[in-house]
């Protein structure tokens, strides 16, 4: 056992050296003054250099090689996991890696330029060197691993699904929404909209109530901060968790899904097994996994009849404004086809994101140039939402994850959020009463259940199989068109 | 040349990983949550054991037998730091440097306890362990670099000075003060005290004040922050410091002195060469040298009649009360013989220094045994200040250091206090009108001086060698006590 043991010491360093890493990129996204970026970047660099070194080490490989299967089933997932790690970090040369590296930096701040121009021919040739090279890496991957270039990218963001089964889900998903959206967009024609009151809405009282309610979602504060960045986002470690918010004064409703959004995967981090803390099986299951937690919050409890219920009155008294549930409704649970992939409502949602996962799955391909690339992506907006974008801003300019390198990272958003509704769905089963204590904006059941069933899961069990144990079944989008009829249609 | 350059990239890269773990020390003691603290530190010990990992590393001794001399000062001068560093990490067998690091960490653990209880017993026994290893280590290290034990350790603080000339300087400054204190307490005792108003002072007052005072006295915000923490101290790196404080209501002084002090050691920060960032030959000269810079500021510049006349008016109106000069000078310039070093006046605070130096040159000697501590220091202290403590809560267990492992600091204090005095006087021989910028709280005469004098020399110069080119001689304890004796004789 003396190898896996060492294994298990080489991968508790390499964790500790990734928190550190995550600790200081909090930092410079929430603290950090201007002038610091430069060497910030640098150190880094440095961390991620230092954790590669360690995960392709030779004596890690021969640590590898001694390593006799445990017993314990989590030891031996862990063991795999650790196989896996290993040959991704050594499979890519190192000339390559660093070669992705800068031709995403280069990418994405031309992008940043580009995007507000409208210009696609400004980002074309590095966004083109991007997939290039990431093509390649992905081929030297899927080798190493057995799997297509596509499906080594896809599982390294989520293992246990692969994009033929993804392919089918989503193919099911677009023809759901053929059919529901146009009797949504009908029925929502035929009733009045209530508006919510004007702003403003003070920054430091929205932040007071967003702390609040996180608390009372279940976020443990003496493990966790709260704080201001330009995007919101949950860092940090899962003993330490760092999340981020950001205020309109004349819209409170941003912040208010925004903090609870990153408070359900912030909770997820909580709750990971405290006992496999630095293994590769304590961590969170995969980047799917993490945005079912993150929207089963945020979409199925939040939005919930029951929680806007006793939302309603809080907010009112904390902003000495009349909002009411009908105001709330009609801000947070209102479906409409538009461009933005970010500023789309719960159904339309993974029609952008199925849109992508096709568009990148050809350029691994090698099915679709990159120069072809604008007009693939508005004929495919237009086949699967009906619109037509009426520039690259809002059409293949508007995200930023092909630019800094993310492809096959897409189809997480939708498979997590389709996961949300199964996983709700079966909470709602196995623990009587979840809606009245939404309606006391109490979440203990449902994260009772969820801490048990998914979270003190860690990375033991794939995706499919988390879902399998958790709900009775593999993911089924099934559960998620059901409550979208539920939600929106009635029915 | 290549074995150097090569080297300058290890030494680049040890020192981005330095800094990033500065910033995550200084996350631990500003903004991370109680939670937090167990994960922290094993952080925080990887990212230790990998810097000297590096620093260690078999290809670094290679790279360092193949360097030839470079022409370059700088360059020179850096190879030969680089070689001290690396001859101070490999000396040391891995086991015992893990063995002072353990019973250093056991030590305070148990003095935390220890001090308020004012019970040596509890920690006289891993006391001793710490001081035995410590000789051990420092015996080891001295032979490695052909120096006694003691200044294998002052010297890892300092270079530049042995104890052999800090004894002379302070057997003369002791003399000094059998003369000086008691003529200054003479005059005092004749003189009515201006006691200042009674608080409260607002915290978020305080703070703004000295946010605006850190600002006004030349520290750039573009590459630094000003936070809050139990204990001020300056931290982060030269391009991004960060300096903390503490506010107590009823006494604004405090908070104010704390953050002149750190903004020194913070502008010396930024004041450092920037053509050598991350490497030896550009960081600061050591800590009396960082001490000297945090005590002009503090204490030759903020305490002198011209700025106090500058802080009344100002204090006024931020606390709406009526702080006067005579008031802060009541305050901020009383001497008076005490048991406490941190609470010291700037005269009386050598003495404790002297106390600590000698003990701890006989502990290291073997001519001191741990258990005959108390007494020493009590005999030391009637000796030296006529006052003897009452317990050892005010007399041996009132510091950190020793518990901690940090034995040869000590002295830092007092040459960097001697320091700031000579390197004063020399800047108002060399720059005119020095105090009539004071009195308007412009420092930029004084800062443009220490920018070209100390701050922009980097580490290239030791002590003595650096004080030398910037006043003339070597470090003369006589120019703090002509400046004392101006300040608390008027002669």
């Amino acid at each position: 056992m003396t190898a896996y043991l060492n294994l298990r010491k080489r991968f508790a360093r390499i964790a500790a050296l990734n928190e550190a890493a995550s600790v200081v990129s909090w930092d410079a996204s929430t603290m950090m003054p201007d002038g610091g970026a430069e060497a910030r970047g640098e150190q880094m660099a440095v961390l991620a250099g230092l954790a590669h070194e360690l995960l392709t080490h030779p004596g890690m490989a021969e640590d590898l090689d001694k390593a006799e299967r445990p017993n314990d089933e989590w030891d031996s997932v862990n063991l795999d996991l650790m196989r896996v790690a290993h040959q991704r970090a050594s499979a890519l040369p190192g000339d390559l890696v660093e070669a992705v590296t800068k031709a995403a930096s280069v990418c994405e701040t031309i992008w940043r330029s580009a995007r507000p121009a409208s210009d696609f021919g400004m980002v074309k040739d590095s966004l083109a060197e991007v997939v290039k090279l990431t093509r390649e890496a992905a081929g030297i991957l899927g080798e190493a691993l057995g799997l297509s270039a596509y499906d080594a990218l896809l599982t390294g963001y989520q293992r246990g699904i692969l994009s033929a089964e993804v392919e089918g889900i989503f193919a099911g998903y677009e023809a759901f929404l053929k059919g529901a959206l146009p009797e949504v967009e009908a029925l929502q024609a035929a009733r009045p909209t209530e508006v919510l009151p004007a702003g403003p809405y003070p920054a430091d009282v929205q932040e007071a109530v967003c702390r609040r309610l996180a608390e009372a979602a279940g976020l443990d504060f003496r493990h966790a901060r709260l704080d201001r960045s330009a995007h919101p986002f949950c860092g940090g470690t899962p003993s330490d968790v760092r999340i981020t918010n950001r205020y309109d004064e004349e819209d409170f409703c941003a912040a208010l899904m925004g903090v609870l959004h990153e408070t359900g995967h912030a909770m997820y981090e909580q709750g990971l097994p405290k006992d496999w803390r630095r293994q590769l099986v304590g961590e969170a299951a995969g980047m799917a996994a993490h945005e079912s937690q993150s929207l089963i919050i945020e979409m199925q409890a939040v939005r919930s009849d029951a929680y806007l219920g006793y939302l309603a009155p809080v907010l009112s008294e904390a902003f000495g404004k009349a909002v009411t549930v009908a105001g709330l409704k009609g801000r947070l649970r209102r479906v409409e086809r538009s461009f933005i992939r970010v500023e789309a409502d719960e159904m339309t949602y993974p029609a952008h994101v199925i849109l992508r996962f096709r568009l990148e799955q050809a350029m691994i391909a090698g099915d679709l140039a990159v120069a072809d690339l604008p007009g693939a992506w508005n004929d495919g907006s237009e086949g699967i939402l009906g619109i037509r974008p009426p520039d690259d801003r809002r059409g293949c300019l508007q995200d930023i994850h092909w630019h800094c390198g993310l492809l096959g990272y897409f189809p997480t958003y939708s498979l997590g959020a389709m996961a949300a509704a199964q996983l709700m769905a079966a909470a709602r089963r196995a623990v009587p009463g979840l809606d009245e204590g939404f309606a006391r904006g109490d979440f203990s059941g449902l994260l009772g259940w969820l801490r048990e069933n998914v979270h003190g899961c860690g990375s033991r069990l794939g995706f499919n199989e988390l879902l399998r144990r958790a709900t009775g079944e593999v993911l089924n989008p099934g559960a998620f068109e059901g409550y979208l009829r539920g939600r929106y249609l009635g029915s």
